[in-house]
């Protein structure tokens, strides 16, 4: 059996603490930070098209810090909360746990979220997976509503030394996620996917967090002149900077840009008939924002941009996003102590 | 005596109404808007450093709609509202006021505003005038509080054919604020001076809207290195689009861009022996959102997107300011009759 410990029991914490017991092989113990009493004193309930239904749900440990988390090894230690550095680095966050595992896992959105936790425990494996999931915590964390949309793509950062041994530990993650009826996809250039993924959070995600809105109403037909080249000057840039960062054509093609909008306008999108109503959606970041919570800024277009700088790629329009963000975010983060009483 | 119609009653247009009947030589029919009834029953308490202050001041004549003061020809017509073309273009709005005089004033910010106006009245002379002053209305429009800042720049737009007629108008007009102790400034190219606003409405405004905070909030020494590089390149946007369309470095230098930035830094930014708390002050385009009234979106921001899309000038960053406002203004007008009953 073994040990693993999640921390973060958000909903994608809880999801994957379920399919990770569910393969039998695994025994979780959660580190819940905002949501520890609510999981202690009732458990959560998770209602999910593709892993069903489960009442007062609780993996087999519940701690509140990193600290009790820290009693015993770790086979993998899996970060699901959200990564903000701006407030405290994941290395600083699970510092208690950092010599009891040699594997890392970070279900985390972002660029450039591996290299701190890299430099602090520079002999570890870190996989990480972008996740394309829709699911919420709702009614306080009692409950985690999940649809059927689950894609889980797994890789292992470039550290040629210790090849094997990242290897053998993605294995292992990824076998256990498929005998929990995951459907995961490794692949050898988790990067590329990192920023296949960014590529819909630095557009769609900041564009409707400037205009507080859901991603529906940045298509409509009265806007969408202006917007949509916009997204797509957005993308542009953030393909530039991956092409100079050394992700190519193969990895990630310019054909993405396309194939990410029309994606999006199909789900999202005004219907010209009028007979479908657009799906309504708001992005993390967005929801964040309306609930004065602290944002993925600086792993979002923080790490696009300091990428860019280095590289020397100009960035224009990802620029004033992450100059509107982060003014919008310093006043969150000067609200939290008034807002917030739990741990961030 | 000339008469004077004054359309839009804000702090603006009770201000110019107040001056113009301290020359002793106008007398003002105010087409009152959302403000009627306390314009009527109680008038408006002005306190100004420059003006100095008047106790529940009122017009010569005080009515409600621009068909009711179509009773009479006017020697100017005066508009001091919000330019919102994307709700009722200016031609529209005082359509009974149309052929009741020869010349408009516009007081109102925007790049383009005089277009639409000079098409319904080829014939008209147009002065526009950019206001740099700091007054605001309060308490439901009950009082106008002004400091003593107030520099009015004025000139007619452009038209040969009624070179002499425009200019006598413009003389007229200006002697009379001169009478009631105002200072205004005649030029010869009002357009450069609107270009030379724009810059600051273009960039300031904007950002400060995008990020729901004070121009100060845009100078903290947490953000600037990111904020301030998009305020250039916002104002470097609009030169670039001015120069396009025929203002030259004379008109308009370059410079201009480093001096706005250092007097608005110079008045809202931090003080780094921090003695002094920088002013607090939001953009009316800010103060708009906040109170989810409809914005200046189209003659602030689209007016320069129209003129750089005709003259082929690229504006990546004014691209995507204009797209995130119109999302939020679009948002704003839906709600306008439920927020609303009074005529927008």
């Amino acid at each position: 059996m073994y040990d693993i410990c999640v921390v973060g029991f958000g909903a994608i914490g809880t999801l994957y603490s379920l399919v990770l017991e569910r393969s039998g092989k695994a025994r979780v113990t959660a580190v819940c930070r905002s949501n520890y009493r609510v999981v202690v004193d009732h458990g959560v309930d998770i209602v999910s098209d593709k892993f069903g239904q489960e009442s007062a749900w609780r993996p087999y440990r519940v701690v509140s810090t990193p600290e009790e988390a820290a009693d015993r090894d770790y086979e993998f230690i899996v970060c699901c909360f959200k990564a903000l550095p701006d407030i405290i680095p994941t290395p600083a966050l699970i510092q208690p746990l950092l010599n009891k595992s040699k594997a890392f896992v970070l279900l985390q959105n972002g660029i450039g979220i591996e290299s701190d936790l890299q430099e602090a425990s520079p002999h570890a494996t870190i996989i990480s997976g972008c996740c394309w999931i829709d699911t919420t915590a709702v009614d306080n964390g009692r409950k985690v509503l999940h649809s059927s949309l689950e894609i889980l793509t797994l890789g292992y950062h470039r550290s040629q030394a210790l090849h094997e041994t990242n290897q053998l530990a993605l294995d292992r993650f990824v076998e256990l996620l498929r005998q929990g009826n995951s459907t995961p996809e490794p692949t050898s250039n988790i990067d590329a996917e990192r920023w296949r993924k960014i590529l819909w959070n630095a557009s769609f995600s900041t564009l409707c967090t400037l205009s507080r809105a859901p991603v529906s109403d940045l298509l409509r037909k009265d806007v969408i002149s202006s917007t949509m080249p916009v997204i797509r000057g957005l993308m542009t840039e953030v393909i530039r900077v991956a092409r100079a960062a050394g992700i190519d054509n193969n990895e990630l093609p310019d054909a993405a840009v396309d194939k990410t909008i029309e994606l999006t306008v199909e789900k999202y999108g005004e219907d010209p008939t009028g007979v479908k109503q657009p799906e309504y959606f708001k992005p993390s970041m967005t929801v964040d924002l309306d609930a004065r919570r602290p944002m993925e800024v600086e792993v979002i277009v923080g790490g696009i941009i300091r990428r860019a700088r280095k590289l020397d790629v100009p960035t224009p329009q990802l620029d004033l996003v992450y100059a509107s963000l982060r003014v919008l975010q310093l006043a969150i983060l000067e609200d939290v102590p008034r807002v917030r009483s739990g741990p961030v």
